[in-house]
């Protein structure tokens, strides 16, 4: 398996399978500097963390962690960031029933084809506990930014038909973790926390739509021909476990309309160029232009359910797999900090590639 | 400018502006052996090319291209495959009307902020004309996958309202280029040319989606943490000029189905584990499962409009921005090479980082 | 700081500083399969630890390790391995002489010019402890090597002075482990341990060569330009702290003989192509030709001395340095397992990537 | 054939062979607003070309090049830089009784086994040919780092037992291109043509050393682990044609002293923390002290002699190869420019990436 590292200056690397000993991760090339917050890390952990609400699985995992180096007196010193975050909750024969099945929709069957083997506990690390690692290197990717004033919020636009019918600008975003399933309208959020709950209760699982909003991104980020601002978003947004599809600014519905009703005029803002309108998402040509970056991220509902389905096993005979054990009928709430983890990983690497061209010119 | 290379061990390197002498790249990784078919590389990059119909910009480029090594004897010989696409065309005067002002949703003031500077005419290197090099580099790409029996067809699947209700399955691909939309519904098609060329006839434009299909990948393509197959497809879709959105398998419609619904369940197929559906996309866990993937890439519409905007010049004024010169109403018919080519890379990449690791297990 | 990673396909992360937590890395790519000896790993870690005879360091550091993840039930599963080894002998007080003090030949100016901070216990990230990671990950690239039957041996062959004068040919490398020194002679071996010992008592250190060995690459192995295996090679060989100098096959040496006297003329072994001499050290054009590897690494003297140095401190003083603590009065013993760990990461990098092109043409 | 790119952030990509159409490349990551004078790069290009002495091959090839994209009205715009680089002088003939032969320490044999296939006229992509478009990248590095103040400067310190026994502060490095031998000490250059042109009339070749020093580049330039500048400056000398050997400093010479006569002292020269002696080569732990970097590069003799070799051809079959054409007697003196060209590129990317860590801290 190669692929476990992101970043081309800003870059992370992580490890571990779901049952193992333990999970962690390296990030290399942070400034030194950095005020490193342990306890704003712990709390993005708790975000993304099972068990903290009757929406999400009641699965409990000590998300502890340690920082191991590149931390001296409370501040980042330049050199890698190393991490463990121990593996607690280790109930394998939960999945004793899946040993030799490959769960539908699962990647069970693509995991045994590629490696010739699988650790079948919990996913090992095809599962979704693998991106505790990115929260961890994504806290500390925040408070980096933090340093720059560009902030990162997301939250839940849609869970399945429930749709929050608003433009990110017409919400208050600080209230977003002020519900459970982070939804900045405490309204709409009872909907979809409704919805999730009786899906929960038929034992199904159903998807929805992150949104996130970047702010106070310099203009000028963004590498304008493979490494696109947005291509780069794209890619870290599609390798979160359950993702099936992205897009910025006006994306889908932005495919239906006219050039005269999509194109951003330009005006003065003081000293400033800004758009009146910011369809663009913040990015033109793959580079930021000091507008908000936005965009949505889809996931699709989680494969496993608690009713019978027809699938096969190892040995290439038809099977039944039944759903067992403790999983989340809707990923959303939790991914929310997953998605901004992602994103602020992203920002940072591009940030860092601006830097190095600009200096010099 | 970094970002110039895409791809780890099967490498395309582009460069080159518009309006300079020569756009060009360098292939490297392309394992030897491959027949080079020049005819077929030419048809290719007819299909990208401007003034193909009524319905694309009248711009004439010539895309006479020459391949400079990396071939001897008709095959592939291991080495980079560099090559040259000579610029003709170069009416740099068309452009002197925007020379110092901004075009609204372009890149023009992103590129003079990042970079102190701009090729202001025809775009420089923000200009689509790169993508030539894409569609050369994806041909052999596409000629290397043959040889492994993997087939790639883009068609167009919406421009602006009027979309292809079929799925893929239902539709004959091969009558995709019998017209100059390229959607191979006929009847569809006749409605999206009337619809392109209304719009042309305003001075404006109008965006749309390309749907693409890939059939005979293996098992296990794709490595499955940062480099989830689907997400350096979405990364290489959305690095194309003016898209604005990638979903694969179900997409964004998919988060609203139960995991009831969304679920593929497996069945054997003679000897070969198959799902009884393909919401996955072909794509499970970041892994190719061998059913066909297939995935949408969404296109705003092009920026260059034939009336009156407001903008801002390089001064910090404001300014009024009038369209002139030759450009295109809708890039998707042109696009479906694109998308084939960026899809062929992706894959002959993945294809490649898969065989080394399996190899020695 | 980036550059914490090698390798291409076979990727070694590091992280880790001399009296932090924890050092560790995570190695990304090994193949599936390869049985994972952790009684083979610790006599690797032993071979560079300190404290193991009369002419290494007396600090004693428990190399303990851990490995994380990537292993299930005793063989690699094709995930990344994590692992970290424990810090314990952390005397941070030996250190406090040299708090704001430069050592002379140390990197402590230039990390502190660099980051504008400086870990100043033992070196933090400069200190040769961040080796000890490079063993591990070296001893499962061995143990992966191994299944290829390529061997991978290295000895000491100079200490200052005292040259060993035979090639590695005409030696019984089986041996070399037998002394404290790692000298294939035991001969040589005894003046080599008396030299150091000398010195030692001198309070003062010595450089020498280490030469090591690789057997049984196959033909084809390395990319012929600006990869090429002795490129790749020579990096890594000086990339090890104290490295001054690497040359392959007739090195230095070469430069004074004629064409007819370096040429190594072809001939058929059998069905196998082999030459009559090997001055090429197994490598043409950057490609493996089936010979022995072979190479050479100069070492300085370590810099850590017990008399009086002039020097300067990080308030642009002029002061004097005082050497203190336990140190290395050579580092040549210990960087026998280094120097090979290196070379095994190297080859197994070299072997997969090679692979990918071969698999197809 | 992967590795036809080297650098990370200021990469410069190859292709072509020395019998194809072009030769050629393209440079990524120069910052924009580089005056580029083509002059410069010629006369650098003429300094490597073949034909330009007595002592040189008489093989005449026009190096005329041809800069693509990235520069506008005579300055570098930031986006990648393409150029070719014509063949010219294509004598496939002089190759023909070499094309089933392997010519001993050649690579015929080694790229014939990797790819299934050789290019034979004239050594394809293996033929130092391909420095050629090193050369010319390496000329726009030199005037990226011009405007920097860095300076570059190498010389043949050795032509087989001819050796210049003065350091590089004892000598006049603007006399170096005085002679054809490149060595600027005209006494010994006399002796070095001497011996080369006894050589040649024998018909045989020679080895050396190249020297080269780095002045001003700035402190902090390198990333200490495994991208230490010594490395990643050895990586791309050992990539050059027929190169054996790299040190640095005090190198090989370096592991008879004891670190007491090796340590360099540090003392305060004004402002500046400086050092009494510069055994370490101006880089400590990887990154550079402000000190002058210098180091050497052993070349071996070139293979192609004009007397009779036992060898083997592609049937597996003992033949006898006789050289043939026109050859360099000893590589030395062209091999100058190429080791400034590939400084050049390594301290332009260290530079930039050594800058994106500095701007946040």
């Amino acid at each position: 398996m190669a692929g476990n590292s992101i970043g081309n200056l800003f870059v992370l690397s992580t490890f571990g399978e779901s049952h193992g000993k333990s999970l962690g991760g390296v990030l290399d090339g942070c400034p030194a500097g950095v005020e490193v917050d342990e306890d704003f890390i712990r709390s993005e952990m708790n975000r993304r963390k099972p068990g903290q609400s009757k929406i999400t699985t009641q699965r409990k995992e000590g998300d502890d962690f340690e920082i191991l180096s590149g931390v001296f007196e409370g501040k980042t010193i330049g050199t890698p960031i190393g991490f463990v975050i121990k593996n607690q909750d280790q109930k394998s024969k939960d999945y004793d029933h899946i040993k030799d099945k490959f769960r539908p929709s699962h990647a069970d069957y693509t995991y045994e084809a590629k490696y010739g083997n699988r650790d079948y506990r919990g996913g090992g690390r095809q599962s979704a506990r693998e991106t505790a690692s990115r929260v961890l290197g994504g806290a500390i990717a925040k408070m980096f930014l933090n340093k720059e004033s560009i902030r990162i919020q997301a939250y839940v636009s849609s869970v399945g038909d429930i749709k929050l019918d608003k433009n990110y600008t017409e919400l208050d975003l600080s209230t977003t973790d002020d519900n459970i399933v982070r939804c900045p309208d405490q309204e709409v959020a009872e909907e979809m926390i409704a919805k999730i709950d009786g899906i929960r209760k038929e034992g199904n699982t159903i998807g929805g739509v992150v949104t996130c909003v970047i702010k106070n991104v310099p203009v000028g980020v963004g590498e304008p021909v493979f490494d696109k601002l947005h291509a780069d978003l794209g890619k870290a947004m599609l390798s979160i476990n359950a993702a099936k599809g992205f897009e910025f600014g006006s994306g889908f519905e932005g495919t239906v309309l006219k050039g005269s009703e999509h194109n951003d005029e330009f005006y003065m803002d003081g000293d400033r160029v800004a758009t009146k309108t910011n369809l663009s998402g913040g990015i033109q040509g793959g580079i930021s232009n000091g507008e908000d970056i936005y965009f949505n991220v889809a996931f699709k509902p989680v494969a496993t359910i608690m009713t019978d389905q027809d699938s096969v096993n190892s040995a290439g005979e038809e099977v039944v797999v039944t759903g067992k054990g403790r999983h989340d009928p809707c990923v959303l709430p939790r991914a929310v900090p997953i998605v901004e983890a992602m994103a602020a990983l992203v920002i940072a690497d591009q940030l860092l590639r601006n830097t190095a061209i600009q200096k010099f010119q």
